[in-house]
């Protein structure tokens, strides 16, 4: 089982990824948690030249392959892999962040990316991917004062340095991919407490665990 | 005016590029001299990853995707601003590289590699490609002894590394490639003495300047 994490900053990914990691263990699942970009030993040079605040200047296309590069990596080293020894895979972050980001985001032609996401992916889609949704108000403020507590330098802050406007896009563009992949893209509501937004997870699990 | 200069290792391409630079700086055209991958800040990083032997775990699918992020920056940081600025732009390697590495060479779909270069260059594409053109076991010959004279590590060896097998599949995907697309790529017999290849070279560029 392939299950994807979606969302804006600031959602609570981290956390509910946590969460489903102990649920599913506690099942008798054997979980692999994992992340994009980064999640290779190549994407790990990549998601530092990705997300560092220098590379203001990375053009729309050349982040796009980026991702991409690291995609294809990640899902041939480490995510079929482990499938393939029976565990379930938990991504933080996926082909949908493409669309979304790199599409709704900057502009780029959804149907060209998801061309793309095929060649990235080569037929590995996930079973389930969780949206957590959330005004992006409240997750930008989420996001700062996180990276305040953790005495964050701000070097992984490429996103974060992002206009308010360009994250209400990418809000806006999760929901329209959500409502266009239906069956497979599920919409949590981010903003209630961890423990809420666990109950909802927790029934989209249930419902896949037991298809 | 933009060229774009391709082949096996082992043409002798920097001597013939050298040469070229000379030639039209002489006619009095300003002259940039660039290569891929690595022509952009960024592309230096990429071509680290991607020509270093440690990285021979890197898959073709990201490989691709490598080059074409460091085209895809370098088109738009570096070569259409002075192709605008009115210089003639000489290139070692562009986007013909993709098409016979990643798809003769490594067995990906030539049409989806075209329409990835197609994202990649937004647009533009060289006016002259010069393809010399050498029996790969010369050339390996003549890249090995290069390497041995500059003492080089072999850090840079990932393309020396691979079997000949594979730089003859890439010499016929050259060859098929210039004859598919011959009003825009020449082929240059590169086995005779350099003094020999840039007459060959130098009559494609006279037919350029005054066409």
């Amino acid at each position: 089982m392939f299950i994807t994490f979606e969302g804006i900053e600031g959602t609570g990914k981290t956390t509910q990824i946590a969460k489903v990691e102990k649920y599913l263990t506690s099942l008798g699942k054997d979980v692999l948690l994992t992340l994009e970009p980064g999640g290779s030993r190549v994407g790990q040079e990549l998601r530092k030249m990705l997300l560092h605040v220098e590379n203001q200047d990375i053009t729309p296309q050349t982040e796009l392959f980026l991702y991409l590069a690291d995609r294809a990596q990640h899902v041939s080293q480490i995510i079929r892999p482990n499938l393939a020894a029976g565990k379930v895979v938990l991504c933080d972050r996926f082909a949908d962040s493409t669309i979304v980001y790199q599409g709704f985001g900057r502009g780029l032609d959804t149907k060209v990316l998801q061309q793309l996401n095929d060649v990235a992916v080569d037929g590995l889609w996930p079973d389930l991917t969780i949206l957590l949704d959330i005004d992006p108000e409240v997750g930008l403020q989420r996001a700062n004062s996180r990276n305040l507590e953790e005495n964050k330098t701000n070097e992984e802050g490429r996103f974060e340095a992002e206009h308010i406007s360009f994250h209400k896009r990418i809000r806006e563009g999760y929901l329209t991919w959500a409502a266009l992949n239906r069956d497979r893209v599920k919409v949590a509501d981010a903003s209630a407490s961890p423990e809420k937004v666990f109950e909802q997870i927790k029934d989209m699990l249930d419902a896949e665990v037991s298809s």
